[in-house]
């Protein structure tokens, strides 16, 4: 833990007063259950708490710079910031990655790697953070970490391939979109399902995918592709 | 908007600074439309930050108040929380359900008591709460409104049928728990899924619906009857 204090200190300004808690934001359950005499906490009730910071922090930044955008585009570009790809690599930009503890079966399988530990753990030290040193702490440390990033655009281009076939169309005024589900293949529990995208009842484009969701993003992405 | 400040101040000790704002969380968007030479914004972005502010409030709180549980049960005690049936009824406790612009159409279509209308007002208000009065402000209204509910567990039962199913059955030892699909009926856009329930292998209990979730739930619900 000492290197990661230096190093938060260095990077961020912070110095935690509970080293327990910056402890905990680290250890992933697969080293909590390896280490069962040890009597750790695992990070998962800290990224539960962390989730939800995060959320707030985030919504309250955009609603204040973005202050023209409508509800729903808000919410899109929430979405873009705060989902899995987005926290992981915020993760591995602040090298906490190389600080986490993980069980041996988990270091194996590539744990230290994989999106969706990353993510719990960004979560998980904003947690710990907020409870800590405060939510203006946590707001500081967003705004050192993220807040570039967000005005810089990158996640408005990482916006769903369906708004921007919207908005691509529909920059010339209206145009009717419409998604077809073509065809359901296989059983039940793996299915894919095959989706048409039309433009003003003309086809330009289509895509597959594990759920509907899945299958319209794909169409969207094949039809910018075609324009 | 006289009413419905002096209804704040006498029942939440709340004043509002800038009126528009307090105005703005009760204007539904029907109403705008109705009125557009006014110049009115609805209380669509507010909802957008007053739905983040609620889930950190109510995460905080949580995390605190039950410091022994995991974060799964958490986590299903706060979507108990702040779901759409769970907010609308705090609205119409607090009367906001009076104070709503609405559009002439949304009106007669009984708009004043949809649900997710409600919601949506309630979290709009916590928005303009927060922007105005701060964050401490918001948390006190909701320790107010929300937390003795919270605490006398009436969402603790309406946690969902899956997880009460399980610590029904596990409250004497282990015991294996599987949802299989049983069968998919009708076209695929509206789709009923039936799922049957097992404990230790035996069937417990089966149910339908739209979603497999759905189904799963409605088959817990009939074994939690069966038992």
């Amino acid at each position: 833990m000492k290197e990661l204090q230096d190093k938060l200190l260095k990077e961020f300004e912070i110095q935690f007063q509970d080293e327990a808690i910056l402890s905990q934001a680290f250890t992933h359950s697969s080293y909590v259950n390896e280490h069962r005499t040890l009597g750790l906490e695992d990070n998962e009730r800290l990224e539960f708490l962390g989730d939800a910071v995060l959320e707030y922090l985030i919504s309250d930044f955009l609603y204040k710079e973005y202050s023209e955008y409508p509800e729903g585009k808000l919410s899109k570009l929430r979405s873009s910031i705060v989902r899995e790809e987005s926290l992981s690599y915020f993760a591995v930009e602040c090298g906490f990655d190389e600080h986490i503890l993980l069980g041996k079966g988990e270091e194996i399988s590539g744990g230290r790697s994989r999106p969706s530990l990353l993510c719990d753990l960004f979560e998980a030290f904003l947690g710990a953070l907020t409870l800590d040193q405060g939510l203006d702490v946590s707001k500081k440390f967003i705004q050192n970490v993220m807040v570039e990033k967000i005005k810089a655009g990158i996640f408005h281009q990482e916006m769903d391939f369906k708004t921007r076939l919207q908005e691509e169309l529909q920059q010339n005024g209206e145009v009717s979109i419409r998604y077809d589900l073509v065809e359901e293949i296989g059983p039940a529990h793996e299915k894919i399902f095959v989706i048409d995208v039309y433009a003003d009842e003309k086809k330009i484009g289509f895509g597959s995918g594990k759920s509907k969701k899945q299958a319209e993003q794909a169409a969207a992405s094949n039809a910018l592709e075609n324009l």
